[in-house]
């Protein structure tokens, strides 16, 4: 992902260039958005996808060290958002290309984290390296494999990083992976150790 | 879901209130997307995403009759669009609670549908319904409980949804729901009968 994304406050009409934006509830509807006086449109504004993959080669998983903010220099699975146009598995293979310069077979949804805070969904699916051509992306410092036991926990670079890959080496003892639902809340202050999230 | 999303051409800055809009890749990007010339702002546009539940009760499953457009007059599972702040699990909860006034446990994601055509991504839960207590809500003309052999395929209101109906009674002989990815492109002229989908 290579831009962060401004949820910025509507000033103007983006249809009308009209400056008389409201932030209330529409008639008939039951949530307050940015209504345009001038035209009278309704401006929505809805959460986006996070898709991304994590690819695995033997006993192996493929991670990616950030070259890019936030997060600079930790490491991540390859994952950004998915585009207009795009399907959900299109969108992982691509992020993964992009961050890795990876092939994959995409195989399965994994994990399917809301983060309402941000108004952001990851879709992080299980995939299957193709090769061993691999190399840091643009936005990436380095590409490696990691075993379980090497895992860099403490230099992840997301929550989301973190809970998919505990919930996979978890999964992986029993084999099954079925699609795992959870939520991530805005982090506390004082928050524990990154390995006790 | 009550209203139609209009995806505009973006005429004015909504930061700056700017009529140069250049439709054009930023720098380091790899797409285009509409850039204020005026503020130097990259506007981003992202797939929506559709939740929504498939409630069951014993046999049977919950199917609503649509009051609004499109489709009025036809047959959908609750779902509608996830709202900022909300999660996936709320999100199909709420669709479920305002069309058919029914309070569900959700259970697990089923269906996982991108529309690249209309930059869409649905998610189907699968769910229980708690009691019998529901009723139409404000977009619905109908609600009630369909056995297999009654759904009315022919006024099905979406292709999600007869994928969905579809997945869900071949998946029930063997007892295993899954995640199911799959994509429902442009619709050709000249379609099979509704059935035949």
């Amino acid at each position: 992902m290579a831009f962060a994304r401004i949820i910025a406050v509507m000033k103007f009409c983006s249809i009308c260039g009209s400056d008389r934006i409201e932030y209330r509830i529409p008639e008939g509807d039951s949530l307050p958005r940015h209504v345009c006086i001038g035209c009278g449109v309704v401006h929505y504004q809805n959460p986006k996808v996070v898709v991304g993959c994590l690819p695995e080669w033997e006993e192996r998983v493929l991670l990616c060290r950030r070259a890019i903010e936030p997060r600079r220099g930790l490491w991540t699975v390859p994952a950004g958002f998915l585009e207009n146009g795009e399907t959900v598995v299109a969108g992982a293979a691509r992020e993964t290309l992009e961050e890795a310069s990876a092939r994959v077979e995409v195989l399965s949804p994994y994990t399917m984290i809301s983060l309402p805070h941000i108004s952001q969904v990851y879709l992080i699916f299980r995939a299957r390296l193709l090769d061993l051509d691999f190399a840091p992306g643009a936005e990436s410092l380095e590409v490696r494999l990691y075993d379980e036991h090497e895992i860099p926990w403490e230099e992840l670079a997301f929550r989301t990083v973190t809970r998919t890959l505990r919930n996979y080496f978890l999964d992986r003892k029993t084999g099954a992976f079925p699609t795992r639902v959870s939520t991530l809340e805005r982090k506390a202050r004082g928050t524990a150790p990154a390995a006790l999230r």
